[in-house]
C-alpha cells in the first residue's frame, strides 16, 4: 500500500437503512459503491466511515491517515457535530482533499469551506443531464468525451450560491430548462476542494462508467502535493532575515 | 440622504480605552476617524458601532439599513457573538459589502466568509510598506499612482492563508524581505468583500491621502447592486417552465 | 457633454445591404439601433463606425475620443486590417472597454485579446434560450431577474474556446440540449473586455428590453477607470528607490 | 521511453554565441543546460531546437511529438516568423503545455497567448531576490519551502501587465524595492502556459537546485491531460441530439 492515495468514503448512511427502494440500489450503502470502485484501482486504497459511529468515524487517527475525504450526506447534515467539522475543516487546509458530493451542497463542511450559503434549486421529475466539459486541459476532465449524460437525476439548477471557483470543470444542462456548475473545484490553504454535482439515492449512478472516471480523476488530483508550510493555523511572528537590515 | 451610500464602520474599541498612544493616534476612535473622512464624502452617509453595545450594534435594524460595513477588531475577535457573526454573513450574502481591515484579518466575519484560517506572519519594527497596482483597471485603483509607500508599519507576510481572491489590486513590499496580497477583493452571494491590509492602532495610517482613497473607492464597488434574487438562504424545489415538457 | 461616456458602435455593416430579411429588421443597421437605445441614456453619448469607412472609422483620433467600443461582425472578419487590431488592442490595453457581441467572437480583435481561437458550436434552428445570472453582484446584472429569455435564436454551444473568465456572469440554457457561458468579463492591461452572446442578424434581439439592460450595464462597467499608468506598452529600465541601498 | 514526457527545449541560442561571459556561464547553451537536468528524470525526455534551424527547428514534427515546449529568448523576439508562432499556438490549444522563461516574456508567442503587452520593469543591479510560495497546494510548489532565494538576479518589477493567472505560485520580493508575480499559470484551450521569472544569461541560476525543481514539476503540470475534443480550432454546426425535439 506504500504510495497509495488514501481516501475515506463518509456515509451519513440513513437512507440505505429506512428506504428499500435505496437499499435496492446501494445494497452496500452509497459509501460501499464509491469504496469498492474506487478502491479496485491500483494507486487508491479506501476505506469507509459514517455518522452514526463514534466522532462519526473521523478521529484523528482517521483524519491523519487520510489522504482524500469523500463526502455524501443528505437528510442529517443537522447531526454533524461542530467539533468534527473543525477539525476536517483544519486538515483541509493543512492538505487533505475533499470531494463534495450531490446533496453534500448543503453539508456543514461544505458550507464551512466555500464561506457562503450554498443554496440552489432543485426538481425530482427524473429528468435527463447532460454534463459539458468547458475546462478540457483539467486533470478532472481526462478520458471523457466532450459531453455525458445522465438519463434520469434530480434537477439542481442556479444560482448555486458558491464563490467563484478556481476551476469550473463542467457545465450541465437539464432538459426542464435549467443550468448547473457540476463540477467545480477550489484550493484552500494546502488542501483542495472538488464539488461534483451527480448522484442520487435513488438512481444508479455512481455505477456509471463517467461518473466513475471523473470520481477516480477528482481523487488523483485532491491529492496532497508535498508542499511548503508545516503548519497553516499557527500566525507566527517573524524575524527579519539577518541579511536585510530592517532601516531606512 | 437619498441614494447615498450608508456604511456602518464598526470597531471593538478598545485600544483606544486603554491605552494612550491609541488614544492619542485616534482620540474618536479609529472607528471615529473612518467615518469622519468617508461621510465627508457626497455619496456617503456614516455611522458607528461598536463591540459593547447590545449586539454590539449590529442589530437587524442596523444592518438592514447598512450598504457596506467596515469591520476593525484586533485583541478582542472571540467576544464577538456567533450569532452576530451569522447575521452579518446572512446580510452579505444577500448584497451588503464588506470591508475588512487589517487585523481584522482574524475576526470571525472574515474567516468565515473566506472557509480558511486568514493566517499570516507578522512583525512589529516600523518599517516601510510599498503597495504596487497589479490591476489597475480595477475601480479600487482610480486615482492612485504605481505604487504607494506608507513610512512605517507593521509587517504582514505570505502566506496569507485566503482563498484565490476574485481580484488582487494590490501587492506589498516590505523592507525586512516579505510580500503580501494588501488588497483583495471577493465576490460571495449577492454581496461583496474586499480585503485591506493597511491600519494599525500606533501608526497615524488612516489620515494618509492614498489610504483613505482606496477606502472611498472600496465602499463604491462594495456598494449593493440591484441585482435578481431576493433571498439567498432558501434552496427551492422548482418547477420546469410550462413551456419545457420534462420527457423525453 | 462633459463626464459621458462615450461609446463608438462599431459594425461591418454588409448584411444589411445585401439581405432584405435583416435590412428590414434593422434598417438603421445593427449599429444604428445599438446606438440609438444607448444613446437615449443621460450619461452616454455615441457614434458609429464601420468597416467601409477609412481606416475602418477606427482612426487614432476616433479611438482617442472612444471610452467603450462595442463589436459587430460577422462575414468580413477577416477583411479588417492588422494594423488596425494592433491600435485597437492598444487602446484597450490603455483603459478603453471592448464590448464584442455574437458572432464577434471570431473577430480578429477578440481572438487577439483573447490568445485562444474562441471556437464554439452554433446552429440556426430559432430556438429557445434562457440565460441564467450566476454572478448576482455583478453590475452588468443589476436590474435583471434571476433569468430571462429570448425566444428565437441561432444557438452557440460550448465548448466556448476561451481563457477562463474573471467573472461570468451569465450561463444559457438551449432548447437542443447545449449550455453557453454568454456574458463573460475580463481586466486587460488597463482596460476591460465584455463578450456578450445575444444578437443575430434576423431576429429582433437588440429591441428586447433585457438585451438592453446589460449593454447599458456593460457600459458603465467598461468605461475606464482613472488608474495608474500612462503607457503599459513600455518595459522601462527602472532605478531602485533612492531609499533603498541595492548592496547586501 | 513509451509513457515519457516529450520536451523540446527552445533557445534563440545568441547570446552564448557571441558573449565569452554567457558563454562561460553556459556552454552547452541555456536549452543545453535545461534539457539536461531534465533529462536526468526518469519520465522526462528531452530534445532542443534553436531560432537558426530551419523552421526555427519548430517544424509540423517536431510539435507533434511534443509534450511541453519550454522557451528562452530575448535579443533576437523579432526574428522569430509568424507562421511559427501561429504554429505553435495551435499545438498549445490542442494540448502542448508551454513555459516561458525569464525575458521570453516579450516574445511572440508569449504575447500571443496573453492577449496583452506583458511588460514590466527591470533593472540589473545583481540584487537579491526572494520567492514567496502564495499556492502552497499547487503542484508546482512541489517539495520547496515555503520561500527560496536567488543571491544575484535582474530585477523583474510590477505591473506585469498579464491576464489574471488561473494561479499564481510565487510572488517575489527584490532587495531595491519592487515585487512580481514570477510563477503564473493559466490554461489555454486544451493546453497550460507557466511563466517562470528566474533565469539570466550570466547568472547561473538554472543550476540551483529550486529553480530545478520548479522546472521539473512545471513539466508534469504541464503535460497534456488525455480531455476530449480532437480540434478546438472549428466551429462547427451542431445538430440537436435526436432526443431532444426543438419546439415549443
Amino acid at each position: 500500500m506504500a504510495g497509495k492515495i488514501r481516501v475515506t468514503v463518509w456515509n451519513e448512511f440513513r437512507h440505505e437503512k429506512t428506504d428499500k427502494v435505496v437499499a435496492d440500489v446501494y445494497p452496500e450503502g452509497i459509501h460501499g459503491q464509491i469504496a469498492s470502485f474506487l478502491g479496485a484501482e491500483e494507486d487508491i486504497v479506501t476505506r469507509t466511515a459514517t455518522l452514526d459511529e463514534a466522532e462519526h468515524g473521523l478521529t484523528e487517527e482517521v483524519l491523519d491517515e487520510t489522504d482524500v475525504l469523500i463526502w455524501w450526506g443528505h437528510m442529517a447534515h443537522g447531526e454533524v457535530k461542530d467539533e468534527i467539522v473543525d477539525r476536517v475543516q483544519k486538515r483541509i487546509l493543512n492538505g487533505m482533499g475533499l470531494i463534495v458530493l450531490h446533496s453534500g451542497h448543503f453539508s456543514k463542511i461544505f458550507r464551512r469551506m466555500m464561506g457562503s450559503n450554498c443554496s440552489l434549486k432543485w426538481r425530482e421529475a427524473g429528468e435527463r443531464e447532460r454534463l459539458w466539459v468547458v475546462d478540457p486541459g483539467h486533470p478532472i476532465a481526462a478520458g471523457l468525451g466532450e459531453f455525458f449524460e445522465i438519463p434520469h437525476v434530480e434537477m439542481y439548477g442556479e444560482l448555486f450560491d458558491i464563490p467563484k471557483p478556481d476551476a469550473t470543470v463542467f457545465i450541465s444542462w437539464f432538459q426542464g430548462g435549467e443550468v448547473f456548475r457540476s463540477g467545480v473545484a477550489y484550493h484552500r490553504g494546502k488542501g483542495k476542494v472538488f464539488y461534483f454535482r451527480p448522484g442520487h439515492e435513488t438512481f444508479p449512478i455512481y455505477y456509471q462508467a463517467e461518473v466513475q472516471q471523473v470520481l477516480k480523476n477528482a481523487v488523483r488530483w485532491a491529492a496532497p502535493v508535498a508542499g511548503p508550510y508545516t503548519d497553516l493555523s499557527r500566525a507566527p511572528n517573524y524575524k527579519a532575515n539577518e541579511t536585510f537590515t530592517v532601516s531606512e
